[in-house]
């Protein structure tokens, strides 16, 4: 049986499964194959016999699997290693042709794109004729040699929504408040910096943005904090999780880990230790919290042009593979900022894996406490268009594999 | 000049301007008034002079005001004093007369309606032929006398989405692991029994859901965990902020106040309490975090009901007062659950304020650790139906007193 292997592997994405439909839409349309298969649980559930046959979705259901957020087949965070001799490859293809597979699209980020690195170059070793091709998907939007990747669209614009609509939120007192917000991205700050989108106006809130990139300073941010609070009641603040000082400690988590009466751990976070700061400091009313894992699986902010580019991202790899390409991840080309335009092409897989693509030193403000327009530019289409959801009982009609039809 | 005064008062919701919306909208259509005034910041900025002419706005930003989420006309927290001879109900009276103010209506919750039932009396015993209507508000779903109130359908549709997305995302590992969220409501479980609604089957995430009403047993919920973790890989939790035990003493609140290296103040909180719990005893991978501001302000997710239901009651205050009536609320009057029925009706406000109205004990789950079909047929008819949002630049298109034309 001519089978196209898929799986889904790292942190899920709010448009993970956009790409799985895409994948499995484009290769039921090219007559390639006679079944589309899932890894459950990436290529570790594979490697234990676990797999999802995604050709037997209905219409309805792969319309549904569209618009879910998370990892529909289960993920896994499993490295494989470096030494392509190892029996684990001998296990993997033994598998690999039990199963009859001819193409394997796995979808993830850098860990997942190792995975993929290493089983192509296995497969070379091998002479199989495995065909692999990896398929883009993070939030962090830290891939290199692409423009962008799947799943930060939809990750910033329900970051730059909630900014928003928190803005809205703060605004109604004439009480002086600081409001301090922790965003995704331990060592990235393309996820904090699209907080930024949110301003409706010059000088809007949130005014001051930090990135893990730019060595933090409290003194700075006090002063900063100050400073805002002279022109306006309300400050509202974004801050990555993984901002750190000029010694590459993170704020937060300098003065290590507290204990409380039960001897749990307790680790204050950036946000909340800066929410110390400006108490203490300031005597300013300050709350701060972290917007967690919504940022990731939130799907009513979904992104009309994150979630068609996921797709796309999925049928050009189908259509890669079926051209023979190998060992390729698919990236996106960016042709024009406005009117936005892109292409889908293929970059080497071995080059993009384990490296990190941080955020533009020179798209940070002067003041080391925003982003400049040339941001604006580049992430504004990405956030554009509402996506339809259909719904049930009022919310979001998700598909999973724990749905009454039982697989 | 024939006056509709109208404040906004308390914590802001997603939908307080849909009930401004509802109230400007009726005033101008009503003919009875030559302006509808707003107080700025409320009965504090009225008091100081602040207002802002609503009838200026055109059609469309009216549109656009009734989707902004928070107090477009700024809110306050200011308690009358109880004695209505004290001096400050003379200034506020004679700035009633000032504007000319025949009709005033306050959009709040239990403060905000403690305040207008003191001008009603206030207005009585100086034989002013003031009318006063409140038209309620509140996330927290705690006022006495009406079915629900406008704000606590969007907040439940938030949550619910949240946790449904959340529960999609946290599906994706087959590790075992457990997520605590914490939602708000310090001293009702409105809001957090609405996270049960995301649930898509009997048994679906989130599993636990633990009220403030029900004194709160830290070894009844490590047995809950423990025994939901035998069926499942993931297990989400939803505990309200408020949880306190047997003593009435707050969870996570017990152990007192932290102080990091700094001095500073930290504060476990429940869900902060219940991850360190769970880390300890179960051994099991654990996280933790709170909703937050978003649960009252975040506009992507409003319910359409409690949109048309807030402007409704906006509506039904002004007939109310063209009526003739005065120190009255609007109330919902629920006359069927399906298919959902209700009509807006009027309650004396005096038997309204400072009351709280607590989650129906015999809607808890007899594990303590969940609500009934009850609660399902109650909350779900507020929750339904997507709000279609005006974009600019791929976001909610607000109407905000800081806008590009100056007022």
């Amino acid at each position: 049986m001519r089978t196209l292997l898929v799986g889904q592997s790292g942190g899920p994405t709010a448009v993970i499964n956009g790409s799985l439909y895409g994948v499995l839409q484009e290769a039921t349309e090219s007559g390639a194959f006679d079944r589309v298969l899932g890894c459950r649980y990436g290529i570790e559930g594979f490697l234990s016999g676990m797999t999802f046959p995604l050709s037997s979705l209905t219409e309805s259901e792969r319309a549904r699997l569209r618009i879910t957020p998370g990892s529909f087949l289960g993920s896994c965070r499993k490295r494989l290693p470096s030494d392509l001799t190892d029996r684990i490859y001998d296990k993997l293809f033994h598998r690999f042709e039990e199963e009859g597979i001819e193409v394997f699209l796995y979808i993830g980020g850098n860990d997942s794109m190792d995975t993929l690195d290493k089983i192509s170059r296995a497969a070379a070793e091998r002479g199989s004729s495995l065909r692999c091709i990896g398929i883009p998907k993070t939030v962090d939007n830290d891939l290199m040699h692409t423009d962008h990747t799947p799943g930060y669209g939809s990750a910033a614009r329900y970051i730059a929504s909630t900014m928003r609509s928190i803005a809205s939120d703060t605004d109604a007192y004439r009480v002086k408040s600081v409001t301090i917000v922790s965003i995704m991205g331990r060592d990235t700050g393309w996820l904090t910096a699209s907080a930024a989108l949110a301003r409706r106006y010059e000088g809007d809130n949130p005014s001051l943005i930090y990135l893990p990139e730019i060595p933090f300073s409290e003194e700075r941010f006090l002063r900063n904090v100050s400073d805002e609070l002279q022109n306006r009641d309300s400050c509202l603040i974004a801050v990555s999780e993984g901002i750190q000082n000029q010694e590459g400690i993170r704020i937060g988590e300098k003065e290590g880990v507290y204990h409380d009466a039960f001897g749990h751990k307790m680790l204050s976070g950036a946000a909340s230790h800066l929410e110390g700061l400006v108490h203490d400091y300031l005597k300013i009313k300050v709350r701060s919290f972290e917007l967690s894992l919504p940022q990731r699986c939130f799907s009513p902010t979904l992104s009309l042009q994150d979630l068609t580019e996921a797709e796309e991202a999925g049928r050009f790899g189908v259509r890669s593979a079926l051209r023979g390409e190998s060992g390729q991840m698919v990236t996106f080309f960016r042709k024009e900022n406005s009117p936005y335009s892109y292409e889908c092409r293929l970059f080497p897989v071995h080059q993009i894996s384990n490296k990190v693509k941080y955020f533009p030193r020179e798209w940070v403000c002067e003041d080391l406490a925003g982003v400049t327009e040339d941001f604006f530019s580049y992430a504004s289409p990405l956030i554009q268009g509402d996506v339809l959801l259909p719904l049930k009982g009022g919310l979001p009609d998700y598909l999973s594999l724990k749905d009454e039809k039982a697989y």
